[in-house]
């Protein structure tokens, strides 16, 4: 039996430290194909480059694989890997990250890391998004290897429902004192922001995005809740955008007479 | 009593047609203020900017208004609005568009206009995105001008439930032949994706992304299925991309263990 085809990108770009643990872990559970941003793409989203070409070349910070670096956004990355290098075979499995910082509850909505999950979940290929709670360049990305591992296994194995990705997030903790894991449903949390004012070396008024994480969803069966108990979370996402609730119950219906 | 706010954005630019009419109809009914791109952000999705400052000043497009264009993506226009634009005021509604395209189905994702809608939401803003099925820069953005002005006073009127926004995609039909509202479902509809593949002056290889719009869905409560109907679309959507149906059934249960 062939090996499955694992595809690894990111949004911090390919030479940050996140993604070489995935690559690591992908290697010993398949053949890898790399396809990641040249430079770093956070709080992108599910962005796309319409008005410009792409660029795609062979990347050195992987020099035994097939690895890419492309211009791109993390979700042109997917699109390219899917429909330039890996044109007619098929990919088994997508893994995105390690994102450095917490992609729960709303943070997916800004998150590159996710929206290259998604794309690849677009293209009907089983797909997982990585996070570890460390914003730092050096934070520890193996406390978790063996999870990593074993959620992709998991997947490899047993694939997912139709158009579903995982949104995976990993507590800031050693190996020892990681809980497990817990599936969940994405935290009502959000970012309460300000904007930095300044003015730069031209007398030029600039404004900087600032803020902080606020969880108000009570809830005990979230992410956000989850991580902070120690365990890694998980939850299945989708791209699905309806509102259901608002669906059944909306006012709106008066609108359609 | 006071006119309400309304807070005008979109992602084709602050000096699009589209939200010029948008600007039209919503001084109509109260209090307008205008942050929008000062250069066209189509297919940004949510991206924000984390990494660059921001400038805003005002925008000679609506000279008239309280009128500004910012630097950054359609989110970061929304964010900059609430935060610094009309800081310590209450925003009764914001308005995205009208988009010179669909963003019908999975275009919500993709979306610029839609995420500068939702990122409204997630302050709080009663919110509406609206598209006009016509890429074309001298679209009729006027055919469909009572329906608009009627969602938007419903939602004056009715508020819409926490954290749910307005997809509002409109037909490119003359007045006369639209038939109305219908209150829809997003559509499980795909980009069937290919690169153009050219070489440029330098003798570089670059990719362009192209592809075709394909609807699988065979649901007739689809956004879509009403569109080529001829009606005008409305999917309550929200943030939540908690795949529920998955959370129930799944085997990841096992992982719990």
């Amino acid at each position: 039996m062939s090996k499955p085809l694992i595809l690894v990108t990111n949004d911090d770009g390919v030479t940050a430290p996140g993604i070489k643990m995935l690559v690591e872990i992908a290697e010993e559970l398949g053949e890898v194909v790399v396809v990641a941003p040249d430079s770093p793409q956070s709080g992108m989203g599910h962005a796309i480059t319409l008005n410009t070409p792409l660029r795609i070349h062979k990347t050195r910070a992987f020099p035994d694989l097939q690895a890419y670096e492309c211009s791109g956004t993390p979700v042109d990355c997917v699109k390219l890997a899917r429909h330039v290098v890996t044109k007619d075979r098929k990919v088994d499995l997508c893994v995105s990250g390690i994102n450095h910082g917490s992609n729960a509850a709303i943070n997916i909505i800004y998150s590159g890391t996710m929206s290259a999950a998604m794309e690849a979940s677009l293209e009907g290929i089983p797909s997982i998004g990585f996070s570890l709670l460390d914003y730092r360049y050096e934070a520890d990305f193996a406390a978790a290897r063996g999870h990593i591992k074993m959620i992709m296994e998991h997947v490899l194995k047993n694939g997912l429902s139709k158009g579903s990705l995982l949104n995976v997030n990993i507590p800031k903790l050693p190996t020892e004192e990681i809980k497990g894991i817990k599936i969940c449903r994405q935290a009502d949390a959000r970012w309460q922001e300000t904007f930095a004012e300044a003015t730069d070396p031209r007398g030029q008024k600039y404004y900087w995005l600032t803020g902080s994480f606020v969880n108000d969803d009570p809830g005990t069966d979230t992410d956000v809740q989850a991580l902070e108990e120690g365990y890694i979370s998980i939850v299945p996402s989708h791209h699905d955008l309806t509102n259901y609730e608002a669906l059944k119950h909306s006012s709106l219906k008066e609108l359609e007479d």
